[in-house]
């Protein structure tokens, strides 16, 4: 059945160089607007839900370029709020073979989502009328007052007896010095509050400070994951091990822990056109498995599906429908469909 | 020595969008024009020979644009035709990776070829001047107006001497329920006009209803197409078998019967950039080594090469020359050329 | 205040070749989507006015195409079908100076809107929901299925008490060899229902088949269109008289008839970006002026701004805000916002 | 009747820059081949005539590039010889307003055609194959070889009784020093064999030394052309005089003198989009005249009206139908045709 | 004589929509970087003068865009530091006849130029090294500690005998309520130091809360900006005039004060196509008619010359040479220039 | 520490078609400004050494397009002369997967720098103010006035007790029939004066006419090259053994003799994107090595990882800093850098 989901968090501007140019061999951009939001209400609006995005953008030419954006995406403008001056940018170029890709970002703690107003969003209301709310680390790691608003929402949709979703997400450079040590008690409580929660054995090691005697990845992920969900009270706990290959392919291997079980896709290895929002991608297909009521195992080759369509999908946000990710899931390579 | 050929079919409209995006992510499309009488007479125009168009274009800026581009190809537009008001378009939307390219099409039906008057081309005097003539199965799906003026054209040519070459290019979603029943009938006319046919083994079994004890698509392939030739009296069968491979490549394996023995190329797996025409291009190469005499090793190389390089290239309609293809029948990868 | 309007009308696809190019001498298309009623709801969605499409796409990587744009637009889908095979689709050469623009039609009889089964749309429910309903002659154009469904309606949302727009927009093409005959009744039985109408003389002489001693257009005009709005009972009947000049700039002059009186705009000079679309946005000034209970004269000075900014628009829809428009009826020309 | 006309010229490739950028700011450009002789068989081919290019283009990519655009353009390449190393180029850049247009070539001498054998091409074949030939000022500039190829060529039409038109197009940059000097026996010995000649009162003052007591440049053409046309011989002389203005506009007025008349056309003012090629459509229509025994008033008024559509038009060479010119003939601007 | 001059401001980093779409129609960008210290160092290098821009760029790859691009302009980068995370941005999207042109920026206060530290540059080098300084109002607005740089600057380019330039430049905008009042002071500052100040009556009035009898602007200039020179012991005074016409001209008069006597250009009328930078244009043809020693009334007719060619070049950098401008000061236009 | 290098040769305009299409589909280019010696000069201005390009470039549009983009790579133009009438150009058609690409030269003997008169350069101020001087066996190949002064300036280097860098370089085009006997006496002379050669086996058996009893070019690269070193008292020879591969792939393995010992790369196998030019990211890597005092096998490894870089690049001209030549030496492969 058809759900109503809410993804709390920063629309951002990605300006990308066109081809494999760097900035400073370039004259042009192509815009989009994304974020892990974004990503998130889009990806789940193809598979039949009804996605939300709660933001604030500027009352300017961008702010206008962006709603159109997220419309045109199918995302549901109703929560939006519209204040401040900014909108958060980035600024991508490709990479090629072993040439990694760059992301450099503008100034995004100035932009109309990080400096808006405590009230800015009538958390209560929005609680009541949605299912599931989303929410991820990258915004946990912004300023006190969205961590705030942050905590209070999902506090909020707990109250309402409504789905927490948080993926936890943690991007170092945004935590600066002593990251691990600031970030904990703020992870601690959104884990507290969270239902499904997106991970993997290196959250729990450096942000979350546990401990385990293994040595090899996979290991530590049966080791610590378990004993998260058990103190933390999550119902579901899922995640990616991703492997970079020089030949501009990647690895990908889901799991899943429900019901002390873990469960495992096979490793998938395929050309990627656009790596960045993949991550979004595997959550929303968890989150729809969930939602949907597929078993653990559908759920898990479900996401990984969905996850391997998002790299080879232009722009951040995954674009695919229920009917393709399924297709997908097939082990066959499709020739041109007419 | 050079030949005249004609190739009766519809002028396409291609419509591409560029890169990977979809329809709904773009906003420019590349346009050019093709179909397989297009792709079979600018083909064999490279290799030497005189390649016509037998077509109907309407009086109009896009028909004007068609012409233009034909000329282009270099492909003679003498026996071209200008009435009725539309041209067939389709849409190309391409896949990367594990994510299929897609074709959408528009109303072919209406289009001036597909709609042209039953003496709107002097077939008499076309069998006259020219040495060969193609078909293709798409052409004998569209109605029975078409596929009358198909019928009396192979049949002008066989009068007239010269050879019918046959397609047979079943496309199941442009026959409808019941397609392969509604077919039959004329595909065994078109055989028995036919003096070198493009089929392989799913053509005799679910087209011509032929039977086999055989399992293996190579066996099957062994045991009908001999039975073909003799039924219909085709002095030259050929085809391939393909492989669509999860990295961005295909394999591609050619075969020939002529004079009761089976000659196959070797399995070429190769890098794709545009999949589409390359059955063309093969077609293209197993004319041109019939109509220059090569052995039928030759033919079935020099048309594998030819296929294969038809997959790097932009668009529907291959470019290679004689000289390049011979160039590609080497089993080396080359540095750039100056 | 903000009224609920649904325009009833064809999604076409437009296809520009980019620059001043011709289809022969280009190879790129820029595409969006479009249509009276298209134009109708968007821009009345800019006047802060909620904008409804009643129409019908495909199920296909178009329909969903169309569907994104006219999100982006933000126009409400609710009241949109998905059936058919086909959209309508116009191909435009931009013209320079001296040399017009051309506009080339694929075959839209066969799309979805025009093959749309004649219980599609919940006129009841629609015509409960809405405060306005616009309605084109070029739809009245089509074919008697669609004419039903449009008339049908009408008369529903004369039921409900609401209002009808009618602009009859008559184009010679699309009703061939004795038009004006066979357009006629079809015309009389809109033009009763309607309360808002778009018109000049010319379809008061030619289309209704009036007779007027006058030779000057204005005061054909000032003669003829009393006598329309008394005989049909129209509340309100506006429209322009437009001048082409050779140095791209064209003139235009709005009037409006109500309450007996003729209401006339200053004659508006100005360059021209892009001429299509722009009586749409006229008829959208006239539309809000009337929900907004604008004066008459503040009335056709706000369409005939708005009209003339629908000149300067990329693409056939207008994008103008109220605030916009109000802006440009000052006579100043502006340097450089920021 | 359609005449069959071949142009002897170089072909050259366009490199221009789009948009309005120097080279210095931008990093693409658009390229197309023409040339003089390109414009003249383009045009006159639009308006019915079978238009020939008598020239040569390198074995290599470029030449099959040209070689495929002049088959676009609709050019019949016959008579075209493949030989040398290289194609003549030269580079655009858009001005604006009160920025000029610049110009920058590469070095042509070197190219194919100025560079080809004696006895390249077979002109007494040639000679009786078609009805008209035109030749140029500017490949009159290049060497010793090329102008006698041209000299023989135009011998041989004349022997053949068919018609020799030339183009005065006197470039000082190509003659050099003294060029007026070296340039006059050439121009003598051309015009001499001519029986259009397209030139002005400058041609006949600077290139032929001939004088005149007028300084009105009007006056002086009045009072020198009918020498020119006593002196050598020629049935019809045609030419324009130019008005830049500073608003990117030009004026233009076209005159031809024949059977001791003079005929002017209305001083015709337009928006220019691209200057180059507008002097080869005016000869074009001047030919076109003749060859259709259009009377001289009509002539004047085509080809004046075929000119300023071609400053339209993007490219050097001229696309405009027959029917085009008519159409614009009349004194009125267009609306968009539907 | 060629001089050295440094421009010391925030370079700026322009991302323009291609053509006349708006910023939520389109999704490309066209970047370049700029600002008027850019502006200024660019084009004195065009006109034989050395530039350099005093500024800071991070180091990241926007920073090395920004070198990169700097350096193609024939900007020294000698004084150029690296520190800090941002660069200023501004969205420029283009209007189109009586529809203006939209610039929104970016948060520029968190620039590398407006935090760098207040010992970034080393003022007493470069002002021993160059010969002129030019400074700007927008610089002036920004912060304290960017002020007081600029006037740190400005005082040891004094006490080593060279030359001040500055440009009043006053944007409301960014001074915020009671911006006159807090500007002032700062004002006062700078037009002691300042032996050439670009200025008109609006910012005496306005800033420096001057008064005058007049109503016309032209009087109120004679009156006022004598009494200014004398009050701040200023060398040279100049501005513009500018009218912005509603048929994409604007009409330009220059201006220039000096020994106690105006000098005024002709009024200027011109197609513009980037308004962006002219003004710069203008400031850096006084400066160079003042560095080279021309006449009152050569510098005002070039510098105007210089501002109208700057409204015919892509981009906000004068890109025209000294030779260009002197054409441009004809009264001629000109044909394509070969 | 930083070295000055000055690197003699031609700067070409290279023209690419963008994409896959050939000349002949294609209508645009993409152009930038390359060539060996700025390819060097660049490439070690990005390892933070000064280099200079010691050429000639015409005093036109582009000639101030290559000046430009020149110093937009970094490039110090002190020792560029501006004389002449055109650049060497060439046109790149990229392949794809088994097609190769195709590279068409313009006439580059009539470019500024083939036609430079003898005193064009002043070799003796330059030899004074570098350290190094890289030369390069196509400027070789060009004319006997271009070989003077290369070999002047290589003695000029010598005698000032500088470094002379020599690349082999042999073009069998560009020496045509009995080419090595005509190149070898002056690669004699250019060996002689030589510290730094780039060659392998084949330049010593073609081109030095020197023998070896083996056949594996392993093998004849260890017997020869120490015999090269010998004989003409070359400090350091260095070059690369590459294999083209069918998938888009090269493999490459660098080598390095030096004080009578070789040292070899590991083999490194990559996706290539842009194959010219790969070649001079590895001398300047081993220019560097040599510079940086590297130890043998850290400069081969570096040389090596640069070049290999060099083939995901856009464009001739290598564009890594030493930071990320050191990067890519790791085996890993990266994920999306933020």
């Amino acid at each position: 059945m058809a759900k109503r989901i809410a993804a709390f968090g920063e629309v951002m501007m990605r300006m990308q160089v066109p081809g494999y140019e760097s900035l400073a061999q370039s004259s042009s951009l192509q815009y989009s607007f994304s974020g892990t939001g974004v990503n998130i209400a889009s990806a789940l609006s193809r598979f039949g839900h009804t996605g939300y995005i709660v933001s604030t953008l500027p009352n300017n030419s961008i702010g206008e370029a962006a709603m159109a954006y997220l419309r045109k995406l199918g995302i549901q403008t109703t929560f939006l709020s519209r204040a401040g001056k900014y909108v958060g940018m980035y600024f991508l170029e490709n990479g090629f073979g072993a040439r990694p890709s760059r992301v450099t970002y503008s100034d995004r703690l100035g932009s109309s989502f990080n400096t808006s107003v405590p009230d800015t969003y009538d958390f209560c209301k929005i609680a009541e009328e949605i299912d599931i709310a989303h929410f991820c680390g990258i915004t946990l790691a912004m300023n006190d007052s969205v961590r705030d608003q942050m905590k209070q929402f999902a506090r909020e949709v707990k109250n309402n007896g409504k789905s927490v979703v948080f993926d936890c997400n943690f991007r170092p450079s945004l935590w600066g010095t002593d990251g691990y040590a600031i970030a904990k008690p703020h992870y601690d409580e959104m884990l507290k509050l969270a239902d499904i929660v997106m991970m993997n054995e290196k959250d729990a090691i450096f942000t979350l400070g546990m401990e385990t005697q293994e040595v090899d990845s996979l290991e530590q992920l049966k080791d610590l994951i378990p004993k998260v969900a058990e103190k933390y009270g999550i119902t579901v706990i899922a995640g990616t091990h991703r492997l970079v290959n020089r030949d501009n392919t990647h690895s990908l291997r889901g799991y899943m822990y429900k019901d002390g079980a873990f469960e495992f896709s096979k490793m998938l290895t395929f050309s990627v056109y656009d790596r960045i929002g993949a991550g979004d991608a595997y959550a929303s297909g968890i989150i729809h498995g969930e939602a949907s009521g597929f078993t653990t195992e559908r759920t898990i080759a479900f996401a990984s599906a969905a996850a391997m369509l998002a790299h080879t999908v232009v722009g951040d946000t995954p674009t695919s429908t229920e009917a393709e990710v399924f297709h997908a899931m097939t082990d066959k390579a499709f020739d041109v469909e007419r």
